[in-house]
């Protein structure tokens, strides 16, 4: 892995998510180690994986930088020697909780964190009320992580919303961008796949994005349907709302195929 | 029609376009004053309605800024008293030939006029071959309307895929996007639904797409299906590939519904 591998297995876990974090803290490490065992060199967690996803939670499961959720994906990413996206845990910092992804290299090297910038908020007539910022702080800034394979953008769930982030992740040399995210079931039916697919297809790149499983008796009811986006805007690997593993290889020379056949201003990677 | 009107019926004339320009003429007359007739204030005709959509033929179909297809279309708004977005045709000016968009009031006098951005170009693999800049040339700049209904912005068919655009179009104030097109059998299948829709979704706007109906026997088949997309990212109205007219409220009250339900930085109208 000390080339530069211009095609690799992504793994997208999908995994349940429940009130107890030690249940999750197993659960995480099972499903990363289970898609490194089956050959992915780069694997993502989902938004909030190590706690409901529930506002009432987030306090309460938060941690430090240095806790004991960033420390298991530390050696999870150290002992399977891949490039591993941790989702999104409750990050504590000071008084402030973030809505915070932590990247770890196969070293076990912390290489980037993102910190959500784009805070939640939605009253849908007849359908879902949330409001992130009531319980947590945004974060600013893109987040562009440099791996083996090239240039990778991660964001997370609401983030999605606001296409130029993505934009200038491509302009930054990015050929996949992994969103750790959990839409419900208002918003997931409507516009889940649309998102994803044209965030791939407008920038002609990998668009993956990572769900917990839904849980039918949880507070909020994750959409699920984790997927990954081909830059024709396609789906290279999804599944629906049952916990599992999408596997995809991301090929950088399929997304020059792609530039160069519809030409819309992008470079060749 | 004098006070602004926050909800009115728009309609999309999906054609049919033969190598005879006069029959062309003819049919747009007769799809504007039906859908004028059905009760319309504004109403659009497809990309190249007055020539077939083939690179061969666009210099020979066209015409100057006051040739006879724009007095037809001019003719037109002032008799059925109606906005009208006259599509776009082969529009000759010295040397050059633009794809042009004529856009006109119910007295019959020119509003705007857009000449199409970003020249088509595709070369796929197994699927289709064009360049429209062998035969066009390019236009400049946004094309943003004020009509008795608020702004309305106008692009054609390849601009689409230039998203910056209808961002712009959005910050001025536009409450809907007309977009005259003619994707293909490639990209139609691939991507037509996928970019109207997410267009609408992420500018929180109407965004209509009219094409004319699909003629298996042309040079350049075209994948029709005009729609028009709700500021949800749903059609509002849509039609498959053959001959007619798709009708819409716009209605710009459910556009700051949507703003407020799910906010995402844009402003009430």
């Amino acid at each position: 892995m000390t080339h530069f591998e211009r095609k690799y297995k992504l793994a997208l876990c999908q995994m349940p998510v429940s009130y107890d974090k030690d249940e999750n803290l197993e659960t995480a490490s099972r499903y990363v180690s289970d898609a490194a065992d089956a050959g992915a060199k780069l694997i993502c967690l989902p938004e909030m994986w190590n706690t409901p996803y529930d506002s009432s939670k987030f306090r309460e499961f938060s941690e430090p930088a240095d806790g004991q959720s960033v420390e298991v994906l530390k050696d999870l990413a150290k002992r399977n020697e891949i490039f591993l996206v941790g989702g999104s845990i409750p990050e504590l910092d000071g008084e402030e909780v973030y809505n915070t992804s932590f990247i770890f290299d196969p070293t076990g090297a912390q290489i980037a964190r993102h910190r959500k910038v784009n805070m939640f908020e939605v009253n849908i007539e007849g359908g879902i009320r949330f409001r992130e910022a009531d319980t947590l702080s945004a974060g600013d800034g893109l987040t562009i992580v440099d791996t083996d394979f090239g240039k990778i953008g991660v964001a997370i769930c609401f983030d999605v919303r606001f296409p130029e982030m993505f934009g200038e992740m491509k302009e930054a040399g990015a050929h996949l961008i992994l969103l750790p995210a959990a839409f419900n079931m208002t918003t997931g039916p409507a516009h889940w796949d649309l998102l994803m697919r044209s965030r791939a297809m407008d920038n002609q790149l990998y668009f993956a994005a990572c769900s917990a499983a839904r849980d039918t008796k949880s507070a909020y009811i994750s959409y699920a349907h984790s997927c990954i986006a081909s830059p024709w805007g396609e789906y290279a690997g999804s599944i629906d709302s049952q916990a599992g593993i999408v596997y995809s290889t991301i090929d950088i020379d399929y997304i020059n195929k792609i530039r160069a056949e519809l030409p819309i201003g992008n470079p060749a990677l």
